[in-house]
């Protein structure tokens, strides 16, 4: 039923944080070390016949060179072919979706798929994500991130009743797992009365209702699903994906409550695979703010449209709820190293489907877990990847 | 023998030049026109089902915005998945060899591949590629385009020969083809004497020895082999592709008179399609700089290594030679609008496989033609593809 034409055999990251420390590359060559270690059998990193590298901000982030194509050279695979792939926020599942479509092509036999991200260095013309604003003499006054997302918050709000105290119960959630979860940015506890008085930013968005800036990398390798027991004993199948764009502009939206772009990936990722929202075990969604995982899980049909945030205060999404959501910590605590951000996603929901998540492992029952993102002049596309382990 | 699971069914783009009137996404729309309006028997738009957009800095050209994931707004696709392909220069090259596995997955049936670049509308802070140089403290100060080429054609000077006159014969053929070619940059021949009494940039490269910079777009729809006649009585298969990388930088080179990634991505492009150098009727190569042109016809096997200067004095690459080269002007005439160039020399070996090329039309007799670019810090990486219209 489901696709399952190509196999995860080994997933790998580096510790979110400030990694002023270490340069693009060397967070890269991390990665990927530690995916070439989780291949149980083992695999000899020149058996790597291709890379696809995300990373949305190769020379602005850090003052780095172009990114992608200087990763082979870092990481002790120069010749390899290597292309980069950028889509805005969702750039590293996007590129988990392009290294899929190489290997099912029969054009390669062993993809290293790996998100790279830069964040926290910064050139002096450079603040936040300025330079993803549009270049359109009005929109690109105050265009950030918080700008985007807070229209959203507010009509779910006057729709549907939603509460600050239910956005806080997502940022609490998250930093409970990212203290769990080794690799993340933060890992402390929030309390629902830090997020409220935690400084506003764009109303009624406040600076806990909003995930950090991050630097990471995460690699997964991935291969024909034939060939995957050549690796390891506990593959994690390719079940199927979904990519969908939406206009990008705020006064071109269709709705303020929901973001089109996600239903519509959702929709061709569960028809790929044949797997539906009750057959999710887990899953990692796109948090940038709490808001964002409100729509999210609403979107992607776990919860009813408008229930997202009850439920969230009602724990369906909790590491021990009925569906557990950003078991990593999510954006909001593990961060957000754009290139990385899916690949890091990716590599919880395999670690997950192997039961070697540790303390914030989750119940599997189904055997399968999707991954998320959405971005792009806040919504413009999203990607929706859905991983199994049954074949 | 060849793989041909993927054909290319129309092929169009923008006229290239200083296109200061028209923005990123109304290039991109002019390009997306037309390559439908190229499909014979007719294509809806909306039968496209996934676009991979080119483009190498969406968002320092022309202070636009985010590039890729506009585009499907922008030229009436909102929806569809998109994916934005960033390689360096071989960015358009590399996108299509991206959609080509897309459609050979199975995945998608439609796929667009678009590349488009501003580079005339520059930000304050912006210089020529400036912010294409890797941020090392040394390595970044001077490391423009024609310092990286230039030890690469006095070397070549030193061990073969190699004249000024015969870096100054191919921006003579180039020109002249350019002439013949409506969609070229610039449409004027030059003498081998105003090549070498233009201004000096780089030693030996002097101003006509360099490609200009370009606004431009091009579009190419291609879907499965199978399913092409639907749409074309003349498709253009996918026979083959290769990319490879190299150590990106100077000091890391193992030769000054070769770029190995083209050696080996040909390689790579010749066993996948079985279709070797001498089968080859015409190709569109990179010439970011006279002597790139020289080195990639010896890298490529079309001449010995060391001969790639004579043989263009003698004529082997001009139109009526036995193989000619960049017969649409090539970077040095038609210009480099990077996303765009690799596309819009897929669509010039499109058309003279169609013998839809007019005035600069050249004789067809093996039926394959050859497209190539290298780049990233000068040659970290290079890509090939082959097309043919044997099937």
């Amino acid at each position: 039923m489901a696709w399952n034409r190509v196999a995860v055999v080994g997933a790998g990251l580096v510790k979110f944080g400030e990694l002023f420390e270490q340069s693009y590359e060397q967070m890269a060559a991390g990665a990927f070390s530690a995916a070439v270690a989780h291949v149980d059998k083992g695999i000899e990193p020149r058996q790597v016949d291709a890379v696809v590298v995300a990373t949305q901000r190769g020379s602005l982030w850090g003052q780095e060179g172009i990114g992608g194509n200087t990763v082979p050279s870092a990481i002790g695979l120069s010749g390899v072919a290597c292309t980069r792939v950028e889509n805005a926020c969702p750039s590293g599942s996007d590129a988990f979706r392009v290294g899929a479509m190489m290997v099912a092509s029969g054009v390669h036999d062993v993809v290293l798929v790996i998100g790279v991200e830069k964040m926290r260095d910064k050139s002096a013309q450079e603040g936040l994500l300025a330079r993803a604003a549009s270049g359109h003499p009005i929109y690109n006054r105050g265009e950030t991130a918080p700008v985007l997302f807070a229209p959203f918050a507010t009509r779910h709000m006057h729709e549907f009743g939603t509460t600050p105290e239910m956005l806080a119960a997502v940022a609490v959630k998250n930093h409970h797992n990212g203290c769990l979860d080794p690799y993340a940015h933060f890992r402390n506890e929030v309390t629902v009365e830090q997020v409220l008085e935690s400084p506003p930013v764009c109303h009624p968005l406040r600076l806990l209702d909003c995930c950090p800036q991050t630097d990471g990398a995460a690699a997964i390798i991935i291969t024909a699903a034939d060939h995957a027991t050549r690796f390891t004993d506990k593959p994690v199948f390719v079940a199927g994906f979904g990519v969908a764009t939406d206009h990008p502009a705020l006064h071109e939206k269709s709705t303020f409550v929901g973001l089109p772009a996600t239903t519509e990936a959702a929709k061709r990722a569960y028809g790929m695979s044949g797997i539906g929202p009750s057959d999710i075990d887990m899953a990692e969604v796109h948090d940038c703010f709490t808001i964002t995982e409100i729509l999210d899980i609403e979107d992607l049909g776990f919860v009813e449209k408008g229930k997202g945030g009850q439920a969230t205060i009602d724990g369906t999404t909790s590491l021990e709820g009925r569906l557990p959501v950003n078991t990593s910590g999510g954006l909001l605590a593990k961060g957000h190293p754009i290139g990385a951000t899916g690949v890091a996603q990716l590599v919880e929901c395999t670690w997950q489907l192997r039961e070697e998540a540790g303390e914030r492992q989750v119940e599997i029952r189904h055997g399968n877990a999707l991954q998320h993102n959405v971005g792009g002049r806040g919504s413009g596309v999203s990607v929706v990847n859905i991983l199994t382990r049954n074949r």
